[in-house]
């Protein structure tokens, strides 16, 4: 849906009373042009490309509604030249005053052509992050971590080691290990590619290890370069910890030629409650792609923290909707998984999808490796159509029966 | 309260059945080590000083309580040693994933000595404003710029030139006004500063402009130094678009020789909620403060938006707390505010205070200049404890008569 050079927002806003119509011209107006039926005719044929326009206002009432259950969605367009191209413009014209006027969220944001085409987007993608892998034929699978505060190199590397001989095909720093004298930036990636490279050779699989990116916003682009020439193939940022533009200017660098992985980190700050803040789809989907992250990790509707599966899934389609004109980011539905629920996530979110893993993979009763086996083994079964009992059993496949026998399985 | 080497989030976390102590040492040991109680005694030493510890856990249950209810205030310490000394690396830890984590809101953040101390903060502060400005005995006043998308550099000197005769003593930009090339940066502080030392001969007073600081988080430092360069003695800047760390790059950075005005936008999207987000005291108030902004704008309790006035109240107070080792930020309750509630503003903020006014300076009916007049009235006034009628009246003040006419006023 295209609109011209306007952006568009969707609200939904409740209020028991309220003229919605009114509601919604105020915003058109009031974040635009500021004042309209007072100015002069010659002034308002001036200022009428500034002018935002309401298209529509949807509202939801019925008659036994209790009070606070009213409610209705209001599309407003602000036109392009109001505002210069990049997220915090963006955001701040649409949702910046008007996130604090009562009880409204913002659900979503449609880019004119001209708005979406200052942003390259990921540079790798979807598709790009498998052609880094050689992996075109299945879910991929990533793994995280384990509590490695306090850990030193040597930690480090026998963890990422063991993750590697697993068959994972990414693994991601802690979101919470910062810069620290035990494992510091390029001696982390140094030490952890090279346990990947050594683990190649056991596996014949390529890996791509996404390491931490933190600091200040000053020297994220400095300390990115760093990683990268340490030999880091991918890079872990957390996004709302800087802003949407630190990851757009971190993807549009053209030397941080890696792939970057979004993590969610503070989202629920945004997205749960229904009256408040930014919904997850916009948040974590479209924006994010837009802002240019190459995956990105959201959470997943199996975990004990569910978010509802309509909202994941709604995640998952902004990351690959092919209306919007840059490359699709790699879905990465997180938390609670394990290798009992791969065929779940495969009917849920499709093959272009990351089987992310902690406890699933660290926790498994025969160790790290034979963890990331056994989920390897279970993606092998679900594209088979096998199930996976049986695909454990016609294989004769320890990590797999173990795995299931720990925490069961969905068909 | 100092807990050494720690920082202490305190979050409310709501819950029908949890076992809050539980949660709590969940939160403590999976925001850390990761894992303690299977950890062999040895590695226990070793990892001791990293492990976070549970400070108090407060469940408020009543017996009539209605399911949703029920909750706990939980205080959570956090090593130093696991982050890094910026405030990105700070919220990642202690709310990162925490926030996806059901239904919790953090509220407030204790930073140890040794965080705090790598943050200068506010280069003026409230004092600092104070000292440029020569004014050290009444509140400050400040104006707004009204709709100014689509006007030019002569529509804006004419509105900044009525707004500084009115004898304000700091205007701002609109947070909406980004670089366009009606008024770009350099042109518009050109203008206004020009405007401005042409009302200084009429008022005698100074004044600061807060010109609104946008653009790509890269170029950031650029366009303030652009800015100053140009004359700019203020700069408004949409903090939570871009990150603290965004602020508190600008704030520290020695060439940026200007106060800093944080405007709230965005804001709406981490505050209003019971359950989820960020409390506005440590939102507006002790982040922004650390950060490093001299002026916080936040809502204001008299608006028809309203924030409780206790949070308000709470806002303001991070403001200026002595307990934290920077600089007081100056406080600037915002929205709905007209002369004839000057005295109440007072009452509510004390004189350490800016009184903000939009459409209670332009809507003023004999104009934009007796808006601001009718304020330092109104101001003068309540310094001296009369009544604004009374003053209106002793000193036959149209401009303040005219104001209290329209808007009425509060004693």
């Amino acid at each position: 849906m295209s609109h011209g050079s306007v952006c568009v927002a969707t609200y939904r806003c409740y209020d028991d009373k309220a003229d919605f119509n009114k509601k919604a011209l105020g915003i058109a107006v009031g974040l635009t042009v500021g004042s309209w039926t007072d100015l002069p005719e010659a002034r308002k044929a001036e200022m009428e490309k500034h002018l935002g326009k309401v298209i529509s206002v949807t509202v939801h009432e019925s008659e036994g509604a209790k009070p606070g259950e009213r409610y209705a969605d209001l599309k407003i367009a602000y036109p392009d030249v109001n505002f210069s191209r990049d997220i915090p413009a963006l955001l701040v014209t649409a949702f910046g005053k008007l996130s604090m006027d009562g009880r409204i969220k913002l659900l979503d944001l449609e880019f004119s052509e001209s708005f979406a085409s200052a942003f390259p987007g990921p540079k790798f993608g979807l598709a790009g992050v498998r052609e880094l892998l050689g992996v075109h034929d299945r879910p991929l699978l990533m793994s995280i971590f384990k509590s490695v505060i306090g850990h030193d190199l040597e930690g480090l590397r026998e963890q990422f080691y063991k993750q590697a001989l697993g068959g994972v095909d990414l693994i991601k720093d802690d979101e919470i290990l910062f810069e620290n004298p035990l494992t510091p930036l390029e001696k982390r990636v140094e030490t952890c590619m090279a346990a990947a490279r050594l683990a190649e050779q056991e596996t014949g699989q390529k890996l791509l290890y996404a390491v931490n990116l933190t600091g200040p916003t000053s020297q994220l682009v400095a300390n990115a370069k760093r990683a990268v020439a340490a030999g880091a193939n991918a890079l872990l940022f957390n996004v709302l910890a800087y802003g949407y533009d630190a990851l757009h200017m971190l993807s549009s660098d053209p030397e941080i030629n890696v792939p970057i992985a979004a993590h969610p980190s503070l989202a629920g700050a945004f997205y749960p409650s229904p009256h408040y803040g930014i919904a997850a789809p916009l948040l974590l989907g479209k924006l994010m792609r837009l802002a240019g992250a190459d995956l990105v990790l959201f959470p997943s509707p199996y975990g004990s923290v569910v978010m509802p599966k309509e909202e994941n899934l709604a995640v998952q389609a902004a990351l690959i909707n092919p209306a919007l004109p840059v490359r699709a980011s790699m879905p990465v539905p997180s938390a609670g998984i394990h290798p009992g629920l791969v065929p779940l996530i495969l009917r849920d979110f499709g093959r272009d999808v990351v089987v992310n893993a902690g406890g699933g993979i660290h926790g498994h009763p025969m160790g790290t490796a034979a963890g990331g086996q056994a989920f390897r083994q279970a993606i092998a079964a679900a594209e088979q159509g096998l199930s996976l009992p049986e695909a454990a059993k016609q294989t004769g496949n320890e990590a797999l029966q173990t795995a299931i026998d720990l925490w069961g399985f969905k068909e």
